[in-house]
């Protein structure tokens, strides 16, 4: 009896090892990710965005994939094959774009298939997974601008700096036409190339343009990190560090890109003409350097903002009392915008308790919610893709 | 006798291993490479051009640093201390840009304090030795060009490809003003942005054009692989292989990359105001394509080119018959120029056999060598601060 029932178990548990696979199989083609440097096999996407990854390690003992939320939670080990590759399967990502790495016996280690990518302070391996019915950040058949990099020196930090401008199609056969020009930031551990390769915004930004939901603007995403001449850099994400660091930046904006990269390219003048933006760190860096200086910005867009360090714990007196007049603020700041993914809960809770703040003193601010989405790329994507057409406008 | 043999060979052991340390330590000052990424304390560079090298690894049972060959010949075993980091010096690096990784129980990694640089067909850390006495491909207070990402579709390959566009400093304020074009190819394993990351070309550029040494240019740099549609992509570094992608790309300069570039930028036409060059992989590229169509370019560098694959082997026939009258080829090609570095004994004799060759044909061939560097990016920096100034005069 006890044999038999253990037989019972062992073939139960066989076949419910067999069945979802074979189901699987039938059901599920696997392709390379489009984001693979080229001859890539692996890490390959299915229809269902599940995600096979491999990784060639024969002396390990124990190797597992992890990465950003919304590819998976908590690390997934891996199993190695006779050749000393290591297979695994992470189900069920979101559409986009996913930072991921392998850890090999404990030390993170990058995918040698995979593009690496400035994301955590330090270069880590991304996989776009497929966005069905959602086109608008592909590189499509419709004019596209020039990504260019900016070599300037920054007074305030006693450093050359180099910044990534978007101009769009035609900038190069116009001679006299001027443009509005957006600020856009990245977020912790990232850099200046973020939003480019990770979030696309060239490609979102050419396929507005093209179907004319969006005005012709210039783009400048610099680094979000300045140390003032003299000091040490601090990368931490601690209240102090950030605000330290947002204010440094705020000069650097001040004293140098803005005069910098308006005269580099031609810019039509005027605070209506300018709008800032952010993603997580930007979205702080956004509102404390935006709202401080309503003179110099009319557009604002803070993607799932770290609104930390108390910056609205007294809406009435918070970036030096900006909020106090409400018809005022109104009539100044054409457009106040926040941007949120569903899935990421503290974010989304931060976010919705500023909207409801500002609501409250009268206060318009513009909220939009990226459905099933982390704090993740795909999420601010979606913000830029909304945002970006209520511009200049 | 034999105790007190032992006892002054131990002794002797012991001061051989103090002393080097001793005065080492005295003498040398290590700094962080200025390449690290913000923040991070290794790698470090002394002045005597060591190396010092950490990693974290505690699990680890071996690890070792490896590199390029101005870096180190053989891989480098590392010391573990309590904390887990591994830490090793590597003597005696060449100056300039140097690939390199760590062997963690035999998995190549990458170092997180590093940029990712695309080399050896990965993502590869990479490290900036300093440059005594040449200061050409350092960022200075000159006016500086702007460096494009360039995003077009080409037929030939199907597919939409990414070009890196360097325009000089000016070219913006200029509404009429045409310029020269150089086609910049890079190596093997590498892609479309090593010219700038690695090879620093922009400064290079912005240096011999503030001097007054080179004329104002526009360079493109695309990437050297292509594959015909419908084709199965093939990085080989076999003959054949080399070869076919040659071919492919030869017809995406004719079809896709000249026509596109040209009319996008402003460009002065014909051929007087055409140059390419490329190294290695590019170099054999610049002599497959430049050469086969002499009514196209007018200058040619090629820097540690890979002249396989029977390319000169009988020179009078090669590339249709080019070098054949050799007055003919003199008053039509302004300029064949050929660099290696002194230390690439297999480069240095192809390029020296070729060299020798076009010479007893009575052709024009210009030679360079970079002296006490490798099959490496400071032989191809410097072979780019000779050539350009060659150039459309």
């Amino acid at each position: 009896m006890h044999f038999k029932s253990s037989l019972y178990t062992s073939l139960l548990l066989l076949l419910t090892a067999i069945l979802p696979w074979n189901r699987a199989n039938a059901q599920e083609k696997y392709e390379p990710a489009w984001s693979n440097l080229s001859g890539c096999d692996y890490p390959q996407v299915s229809s269902q965005m599940n995600v096979r990854v491999r990784f060639h390690a024969p002396n390990a003992s124990k190797v597992e994939v992890a990465g950003g939320d919304g590819f998976t939670q908590k690390p997934i080990a891996l199993a190695k094959d006779k050749e000393g590759y290591w297979f695994g399967t992470v189900p069920n990502v979101t559409p986009g774009f996913h930072y991921y790495w392998f850890n090999v016996d404990g030390v993170q280690v990058n995918d040698p298939a995979s593009v690496a990518y400035m994301g955590y302070g330090r270069p880590t391996s991304g996989l776009y997974a497929p966005t069905p019915g959602e086109e608008f950040l592909e590189c499509k058949q419709v004019p596209h601008g020039d990504v260019r990099e900016h070599t300037y020196f920054s007074e305030v930090t006693g450093k050359w700096r180099r910044a990534y401008v978007y101009t769009p199609a035609g900038y190069d056969r116009g001679t006299k036409n001027r443009y509005p020009i957006l600020y856009l930031l990245h977020g912790a551990g990232e850099d200046e190339r973020g939003w480019t390769l990770q979030g696309r915004m060239n490609f979102i930004l050419d396929n507005l343009i093209a179907e004319g939901k969006a005005v012709p603007m210039v783009v400048v995403m610099d680094n979000g990190y300045a140390t003032a001449k003299g000091d040490t850099a601090d990368t931490s994400l601690s209240r102090d560090g950030m605000k330290k660091r947002a204010e440094v930046l705020m000069d650097v904006y001040k004293k140098d890109i803005i005069p910098t990269f308006e005269t580099s390219y031609r810019i039509k003048q005027g605070r209506e003409n300018r709008a800032m933006a952010g993603l997580s760190m930007g979205g702080f860096e956004t509102l404390l350097i935006g709202l401080n200086n309503t003179d110099m910005f009319a557009y604002y867009g803070a993607f799932s903002a770290a609104i930390i360090g108390g910056l609205m714990d007294n809406p009435k007196t918070a970036f030096n009392g900006v909020f106090a007049d409400a018809e005022a603020f109104n009539k100044n700041v054409k457009l106040l915008w926040f941007g949120v993914g569903s899935n990421e809960t503290r974010f989304v809770e931060m976010v919705a308790d500023t909207r409801d703040k500002l609501n409250g003193l009268g206060i318009n601010a513009q909220y939009y919610q990226s459905e099933n989405t982390y704090h993740e790329w795909h999420t601010w994507s979606r913000c830029l893709h909304q945002f970006a057409p209520l511009l200049f406008k």
